[in-house]
């Protein structure tokens, strides 16, 4: 397991009874990124994917080195009012309050492919979100990729309820 | 110019008189995003560079498929309160007021030998206070890329004043 081996477990982080599993450890290690972008590559690359989106910030770590090794273009979903040009927007709801994502509209044209990429898949809130963006604009989700998968959370179960299908390196289980 | 003609500027952006050099339209395209990579890669393949550091958020995009080419490790330098583990950090100042970034206390080991990576360089605030986290855990900073340069901002200026070799790839001149 050169993948969930290395990544570190930080118990009660942000709040008591959280585990937090932190990928810094699998991408400071050479083999640890290396491996991680490779095997998330070599799945994608018999299919006719021409976009990678990125989720801010942990997902522009693994999504901006597969679109390199994929040889296609990387776009990048952040929160509210990072992007500069304009921009098309949809909220999520999380523990307490909601939160808001954005894309540039001129990032997705009708008919891209697109492979959707974060670092890890609990709720699958913001997934979801992100999937809907890019539905917005005419986009295809290909597959939403995953370092981490906590599936007793949810977010598989959710985005596949929406028609999407889920990919992820590793599970942790209990979370 | 493969690289500075698929920059976007975006005029009074995000204040009046500021023009925004957005690196998104040249990241979207399959070429741009190639050819930033292997010209950041080509210039450091024959170095004893161990890690790249990356600072959030843009400079993962460029740091993270850079450490990946270049088959060593990727760490992340974050505003406050985003990394779960033991932190060192250091406040830089801003226009109005100050701002503080972070690193991992087991990111760098003494004797490493980093590339710090960001998307552009203007004062260059941000960049020393990331030099001096690298230097503060005994790293080595081989030297300091950015996909762009505002020289006329004396961000490069300043770095060399600390002893720091400054790469870039584009300069804008007149910002």
């Amino acid at each position: 397991m050169p993948i969930k081996s290395r990544i570190r477990t930080i118990p009660h982080h942000p709040h008591q009874g959280i585990m937090f599993r932190d990928i810094t450890t699998l991408l400071k290690d050479p083999i640890g990124l290396r491996t991680t972008i490779q095997e998330i590559s070599k799945r994608y690359q018999a299919h006719q994917i021409n976009k990678v989106v990125g989720i801010e910030s942990r997902g522009f770590i693994i999504g901006a080195p597969v679109a390199y090794e994929l040889e296609i273009g990387f776009v990048p979903i952040r929160k509210q009012n990072k992007l500069p040009a304009q921009t098309i927007s949809r909220d999520y709801q999380l523990e307490y309050g909601s939160d808001r994502i954005e894309i540039h509209t001129d990032a997705i044209q009708p008919g891209d492919c697109v492979l959707l990429i974060d670092d890890l898949i609990a709720t699958g809130g913001t997934a979801e979100a992100a999937v809907r963006l890019i539905q917005d604009m005419g986009g295809t989700v290909h597959e939403c990729c995953f370092v981490i998968d906590l599936p007793d959370v949810g977010g598989r179960k959710r985005l596949e309820k929406m028609g999407c299908k889920v990919f992820s390196l590793c599970e942790f289980e209990g979370d």
